[in-house]
């Protein structure tokens, strides 16, 4: 378990990104190997408006990120997203959301980390996987 | 080769939706399962600043939103991702993007389609594919 | 956990398949939403004979099909792979391999499995997802 | 277009995979970045039988492998597959199969490579892509 100085020195790290603090993302978890954060819900994250639904891109990039950040908190370094793979469970409607990401698979040339997106009730919206280049 | 009004319509469609427009993409190409958008720069897009480069999210989501709207160019109707792959090439710089996105099958139940991200000299950023979800 | 006649009525489902067959895929535990085989060594699963490694065409049908099998155990019905994605996590060597899957989320119009593959000693050789269309 | 002895060559480097040379593959074009191969039907690749079509993990074998040795094709060495994403498009009845991989991205680190399979009449059974990890 993380405490409040970790968690705001990850927090800062992620909102070094312009994208990222535009999204608006909190860091509430952070363990060696695992993240979590919440993302409030907001107007210009939606798809369609009626009714309205959290963008599949909203989604894919706090996958992409987090996963990353997840190879981070290591201490490994890696500066790249490989590829993404997401799956689409469920509209994501108003509401905040939350995220968790562990490693799958920490190597020294390309990492493996999942991700899973859940509503406030905690029903899956959407999960997936980054692979991540590693640096050195 | 689509007139201007047959764009015009497109763009209506794709700004139906709060982060397309906050994206700023404007169609440029639209044929029966292809579709062609630009993408101009922004500060806001931007995933490490030092030097700057485009979030790996934001070229997930045109991948994700593109690829949708191939589909919908065959007048099939589809609103949901099944699922998105997205590889990353090479690091988005500074300057305005373009992307292309043309169906690989077109199908009853699902249709996938392939969505290729350039940038201004016609170097490949990123591609992927997406699975939609048909509908009826 | 089921019974030995479960497991034998699933075998007797894998073996259906001649490919399947040809694996030599055990069925050892079968659950709702859950089923896990073996996969005895042979060298005509074989990639690269020196030093000797499963190839990945081998763990990625193993991948696909428990994933789907996983599907089938809830009753519900699937006769096609949408799509299938396969990370790659170590070689594997010599040795019987165990695989277990998983259902991430059942759904009527298409459903989502994964699935890992270890050797021998529980190291993790690759995990995938594939998702699986619903009939009717 | 490659001549015969360079068909030859590529030939005994596919044929030295045990699993590879099982599944009959023969190499029918060779240019840099892309090579052809055609896939014989037996009954052993059978996923049901009734009526019979060709297994998933078939098809994903060689989305795998030819992926693989079209980046050989540069004179750049890989060994590994880090991921692979199959789509599959049709049902693959009895008959013959071709399938033709190209380059995406030759890498320093990763490369990507995209290979299609179809059947003998030229319709599009499967697709996908690998990325391949880059030795040195």
């Amino acid at each position: 378990m993380a405490d409040q100085t970790t968690l705001e020195t990850w927090q800062q790290r992620i909102d070094v990104s312009p994208f990222q603090r535009w999204l608006g993302l909190r860091v509430t978890e952070v363990d060696e190997g695992r993240m979590c954060v919440s993302l409030p819900w907001k107007e210009n994250l939606v798809s369609n408006p009626n009714p309205p639904t959290v963008h599949g891109g909203i989604l894919a990039s706090v996958i992409d990120l987090l996963g990353l950040y997840s190879v981070l908190t290591t201490g490994s370094l890696s500066i790249a997203t490989v590829d993404l793979r997401v799956d689409y469970h469920r509209p994501a409607g108003p509401g905040d959301m939350m995220a968790e990401a562990n490693i799958i698979k920490l190597g020294s040339k390309v990492s493996t980390a999942e991700t899973k997106v859940f509503d406030a009730s905690g029903k899956l919206l959407a999960s997936g996987r980054g692979v991540y280049l590693m640096a050195g």
